[in-house]
């Protein structure tokens, strides 16, 4: 059988670059071959492909039951903005205005005013926030919508990460009586991007608040995760849980009468995640055979490939014994599937599977059949692993959450090897240029870090400040931000303790 | 307690009109009133409520589980259309061209090319199919996607029904090596679709094959289910599975290499259907109360209301066996809630509910608490019924699937005494005159239907043929074309059979 396989004009599209040797080209060769996206012909769009929104719908399927959970009620807002409404709020406009897409035209006739395509919706909602609350009762006014929305970068955009002019994501937005009521929320779902990033994807974040420089345009104060990607150096946002205080409130009027029958405003939220996330898992977990997909988001854990001998009369027992393994891990709820294709070779269902990053490999061949057995290969470490029939179920089950497990030890020891702690200036500089995280001690005054920038512009830079973490050092002793302008050198004790910058 | 009740500020929107009296004007408000829209600032564009939304889910969640179980896989493809693909099939692009709205600015940017957004995905999609399938082994390719399109209409869209300018809807894209298979899929996904508005929206359609006049442009022929609403005497085309047989599959180059090694060209489907499902349910079922939702579809199935004496010592008691209740309920997997607000009394939130169309009421006042029982209000048919609350899961189960089943039988009954079987032009335009649905003979040919419309401009139509039912009645006489052109009368019998016109 195997000498019937068409391996010359089959071959399985390889990488060519390396991800040591050079990260970009790696990642754009990755993300096509690996089959989650395809280049479109309009430039900076792509196309998702079943591989890619299989891992959306599972984020998808457990972040929307958490939201229900905490009564948040779905709706869905239109995807177009009128240009007054947009302008509403001036830091917004302007956060967003060189992004906008505009529609001036339908079939022959021009519109008489254009209308905006959707950047982010709170100039859509709000105006109906304020309609639709009106007393304390009214209130929490809790609301998500999955959606799409559009952004166009005049950059190259890197898929799914530095995003694609269209991607998708989910949009939360919440108005409360209190602030206390607002803040609890902001890191509720703060906590559900963490378990995103570390039970799902395995990629660890370090939860935050970001500068005043970098914060939503427009809101109170916004926290993040923010995760590293060692081969290029960078953090990466993952997302972001937005306090927006009373600031739109008060420009779209979005007031209730209180318990004690007073005009009050409300304070409001915002937060999203977006298809960033599975870019990032990419980048973190990647290596240089293809995609290394955790058990938790792969739409397929486990591919069933039959080793064929030369005796056709073992071909139909070994297929039999993969369609019967396949069928035995499906009704214990493990997604397999059986690769019993004719036309190629077992080294190149190898490679095809694992370029898909499919998490586990299991082999059956004529010694395996013999012994009442399967062979297993991780995708994570590639160990074998020879599984007794009688065990089948316990055992996929336990190297599916042990891969899930390593991946995650693997990527967490990588991003701490490149963290550094800095106290000085000449520190900071040094590990800049050695593109680590860095934690320094900082002052998170807008002024400084605008410093920081224009002094780290050029080869090593600039530096960008990812957030203050929230879990923060005790302070033992009196401690400076190192990267204070020199001119304004403070000997006071600085209260946001440590950032990440990277 | 009731004492304290805001009746005054706070009163329920009623309907102005009956459904009887102004079918239309009664629609707009009930879609507002009931809480599934509101008006949006762009004309034509509406908000989906959450009211609306989780509507759309509970349909969403089922198909998409029926479509993953026949191995068809969930995509998404850019919004953005090149205008070049969309013009490559002249009927597709005709049939489009008009509701098209075109982007031709970023931030303050001139675009060198207008970017259509898109209507459909045929020509966003079928690039890809040719690059994607090159020997029989690729095939079937099903794909299916869940987004928003936009189709810009200059007459004021009915919301949800005659489209708002953007919809969302799903859309299912095939290809196969045969025709058979193709035939097969298409009515696959009509028995789906028939499900979803006979077993989930209690709306009784016809499930048929659409004249070559009305098929989708470029394909080869269209089925769809019809539904009726018999206030406005209009057929409506609730959703459409399309076999486009091979004309766009050579547009776009979609070949493949056979089982004998031959090029051969794929046969193709498309398919979809939209939150027009909604509109017509509300259509049908609604009343001069309100939305009547069927309890498969409902978010909320029962709303729990305490009728509060004027004691104070039984309110908690009351407050605690509607909270012990909804608990019971729930755990039975049945929607339930207490409307627990103390600023409204019983009479308010009796209209509240009924505009929203919850499928039943349950009440409990201090003679329910008693004799440890609720009192049932159906919202269909507003029967009474008291409920032992040692049945009480067993009896709302048992009340929710008549309302279910009541709600579809009382609306084929008004359906079918709608429905008009002719022989002759004149019958036709006397039943045409009459709002019938009409069953009539005819030949399925576009010079005829064309002469049809231009005869029954005017007030009485014009006539629009809704399908050639597939369930046709045997053919026990000759039969000739009811509607046939005069000069091209013909004497032989028809195949087609029975058509609904309306």
């Amino acid at each position: 059988m195997a000498a019937a396989c068409k391996d010359a004009d089959s071959s399985v599209a390889g990488l060519s670059v390396g991800k040591d040797d050079n990260f970009g080209d790696w990642y754009s060769e990755v993300v096509v071959n690996g089959e989650l996206i395809e280049e479109y012909d309009i430039a900076g769009c792509y196309v998702m492909r079943p591989w890619a929104i299989s891992i959306w719908e599972i984020m998808k399927d457990f972040f929307d039951a958490e939201i229900k959970k905490m009564k948040i009620k779905n709706c869905y807002f239109p995807l177009f903005l009128s240009a007054g409404d947009l302008q509403k709020e001036k830091d917004h406009m302007e956060g967003f205005a060189s992004q906008v897409a505009w529609v001036t035209r339908s079939g022959e006739s021009e519109l008489k005013l254009p209308i905006a395509i959707r950047p982010t919706s709170e100039t859509a909602m709000y105006p109906y926030f304020s309609k639709w609350i009106r007393g304390h009762r009214d209130l929490p006014l809790r609301f998500n919508q999955w959606c799409n929305v559009v952004r166009w970068e005049f950059n190259n955009p890197t898929p799914f990460i530095r995003q694609s002019r269209e991607f998708l994501w989910q949009e939360g937005h919440t108005a409360f009586a209190t602030k206390q009521e607002a803040d609890t929320e902001v890191l509720d779902i703060l906590e559900l991007y963490r378990r995103i990033y570390e039970e799902f994807l395995a990629v660890p974040v370090v939860k935050g608040k970001k500068s005043e420089h970098e914060k939503f345009a427009g809101g109170l104060y916004t926290t993040t995760v923010e995760a590293f990607v060692p081969n290029a150096g960078r953090g990466v946002q993952g997302a972001s849980s937005n306090c927006l205080g009373q600031n739109f409130a008060r420009i779209f009027e979005i007031n209730f009468e209180n318990e004690k029958g007073e005009n009050a405003t409300v304070w409001q939220n915002s937060w999203a995640f977006t298809t960033r996330t599975i870019g990032l898992m990419v980048m973190v977990h990647g290596d240089d055979k293809g995609l290394v997909l955790p058990p938790k988001v792969a739409s397929l854990q486990a591919i069933v490939i039959p080793i064929l001998s030369n005796q056709d009369a073992d071909t139909h027992m070994i297929f039999d014994a993969c369609a019967s393994t396949v069928k035995i891990l499906n009704e214990a709820g493990i997604r397999a599937e059986a690769d019993l294709r004719d036309n190629y070779s077992h080294g190149w269902k190898n490679s095809h599977w694992e370029m898909k990053g499919v998490p586990l490999r299991i082999e059956i061949g004529p010694k395996d059949l013999a012994n009442n057995q399967v062979r297993a290969v991780r995708r994570d470490n590639f160990a074998e692993i020879d599984i007794s029939m009688s065990e089948l179920v316990e055992k996929v089950e336990n190297t599916l959450r042990c891969i899930q497990e390593n991946l995650f030890n693997v990527a967490r020891q990588k991003r701490d090897s490149c963290i550094q702690i800095i106290r000085t200036w000449e520190e900071f500089t040094e590990a800049l240029s050695q593109k680590k995280m860095i934690f320094a001690p900082w002052c998170d005054e807008e002024a400084v870090e605008k410093d920081v920038i224009a002094r780290t512009e050029g080869s090593m830079g600039p530096a960008k400040s990812l957030c203050s973490p929230l879990d923060q050092p005790p302070l033992t002793e009196e401690v400076h931000c190192a990267l204070h302008l020199e001119s304004l050198l403070r000997n006071g004790p600085i209260g946001e303790g440590a950032t990440d910058i990277s």
